[in-house]
């Protein structure tokens, strides 16, 4: 047995949004199938380096390969390093004798797979006629989840604010010329969201940004960026007028949005609607009518890594990409 | 920056006893020094496939390196697959900036770190003058023990004892080539045990195997083989009678042997004498006198990953061995 190596460069060629929108909708629906053995996350804080290092480890029953990723996030890297904030890098492994089977560069497709995480989620939870989605933040996750969104749904306008400036220039241009899309600069955060069909928060944010009162009825909220214990981008009492629907519930109690509305006591677990698999294996419905707000709080799991790096892994295959090393 | 893959072979070249016993002793101290961030040990069962994959992460200070090392036992691998029993791979990231600096083959190295780990242990908690090691099991780790000890103390005899006699024949013929010493297969556990200076526990048990009143003043025990919940090697009264070091309080209590006197109450957690690296600082002291009986249990920690996959990683930089990939 040989291990197959694919580089970053490799990955990219072979990854696309529908892929990862189908791939993690899959992984979903697996999840609440019971067929996926996932571990908490183990995290590793290296404060002396402003850095971290996640762990997701799970195994899929439904592709028989067990995936783990580290991801790491250092905020220095850019202006110390010329590398980028995150990397990741996701190693898969045969379930049924634990060789390893791919080693390959995981950064793109951890963006891939969590953009598509709102996809699916914009899918089943947003209004069919939903046009227009205000973005809070600018970074690559506000990129990957309206390129997802543009996968599932029309959308023809996007608003965007940021806290800096050239942030949202610079947006403005990349999502323009990378879609069919008209993306307009925001000064106030009330802007982007008040008259959005559909709503994505995607900073690193530890304090409420979207005030409650803002949201219309028949919105669809994405909650992207809180994924640490401390993280915060809503105001709580939104949670208190939406239909809530989580990736897991465990985790988006301990470390996703939930967290927030959990403690202040706005939010009992009970009350949190489903798990997304649940709506995607058609036992709990999704949108209900055109009223509601639905809000959708994304921690990231280990089986959408494992599904998407399945299929990168499958069309590397196919194609004869990557290299073969006798690693073992 | 490149990343720098190692296999199995190349690993096997870099490697060797004296090394890792270095390795091993530096982690340890590390560790006490609080230079050492480690997240509890992830296990993942597959019980379709008999088989099971444990991740262990640590961030060492010392090295300034994170290591993680997935560790699969598999007990059909070896008639199903052709493949061994226990599979690893550590991959080492420069904790300044998370960049995967190296992947290698770790399924050698956690064979000699564990039985490093042995070796340090014999150091300083057996009497100096040990020349008889007693060891119960004849597979991958009762090699490494006896090779570990042997660099540390005058070892002359061994005898072996395991429940299939072949393999005691196949132990006595590996053992005594590799080393200048005489193997004695037994017939009885108590044979291989009751005269010895040195006991050594190495095989997969969950049901006592060493007896209390087998063991002779001065006799110093090293537990290898309970390294999960359920596992069971000794009689818990040993450790009533005996000076009780560990490496990690934590992990010894959840899935060492200790587990199994604290279950039936005869050993108190604040009873646990040391964890191995105070005594290797110097906080406490290790072997007192002749006569006492001293007791080793040892679960495996990460930093012996990071501290023995470092020095091979060094050895290989200077030595040109590997290859380097654009991996991210």
């Amino acid at each position: 047995m040989k291990t197959l190596l694919l580089t970053g460069k490799e990955v990219k060629g072979l990854l696309n949004m529908p892929d990862a929108i189908l791939a993690v909708e899959q992984g979903y629906k697996a999840y609440n199938q019971n067929m996926v053995e996932q571990p908490p996350i183990v995290s590793i804080d290296i404060t002396e380096y402003n850095g971290e290092m996640d762990i997701k480890a799970g195994y899929s029953k439904a592709t028989e390969m067990i995936a783990v990723k580290t991801a790491v996030g250092y905020w220095d890297n850019p202006k110390r390093y010329q590398l980028p904030t995150g990397l990741a890098v996701i190693t898969l492994y045969d379930a049924k004798n634990g060789y390893p089977i791919c080693i390959m560069d995981g950064s793109l497709i951890t963006g891939y797979r969590t953009g598509a995480a709102g996809g699916v989620s914009a899918k089943i939870l947003a209004r069919e006629n939903s046009e227009s989605v205000g973005v809070i933040g600018a970074g690559s996750q506000a990129r990957m989840q309206v390129m997802a969104i543009n996968e599932v749904l029309p959308v023809k306008t996007v608003k965007v604010w940021s806290p800096v400036e050239e942030e949202q220039i610079k947006y403005k241009k990349d999502m323009e010329s990378l879609l069919n899309i008209s993306v307009t600069p925001c000064s106030q955060a009330e802007e982007a969201v008040s008259d959005s069909d559909i709503v994505v928060t995607a900073t690193p944010a530890k304090a409420l940004i979207v005030r409650s009162r803002w949201i219309r009825p028949g919105t669809h909220i994405i909650a992207i960026g809180a994924d640490m214990e401390g993280k915060q981008e809503l105001d709580p009492k939104i949670f208190s007028l939406a239909k809530v629907v989580v990736d897991s519930k465990s985790q988006c109690i301990a470390r996703g949005e939930t967290q927030n509305p959990v403690k202040a006591g706005i939010l009992a677990p009970e009350d949190i609607y489903a798990e997304i698999g649940e709506i995607l294996s058609g036992t709990k419905s999704g949108r209900e009518n055109q009223e509601e707000v639905t809000l959708f709080d994304s921690t990231g799991m280990s089986i959408q890594d494992n599904m998407t790096a399945c299929k990168i892994y499958e069309k590397a295959v196919i194609s004869g990409a990557g290299n073969y090393i006798q690693l073992i």
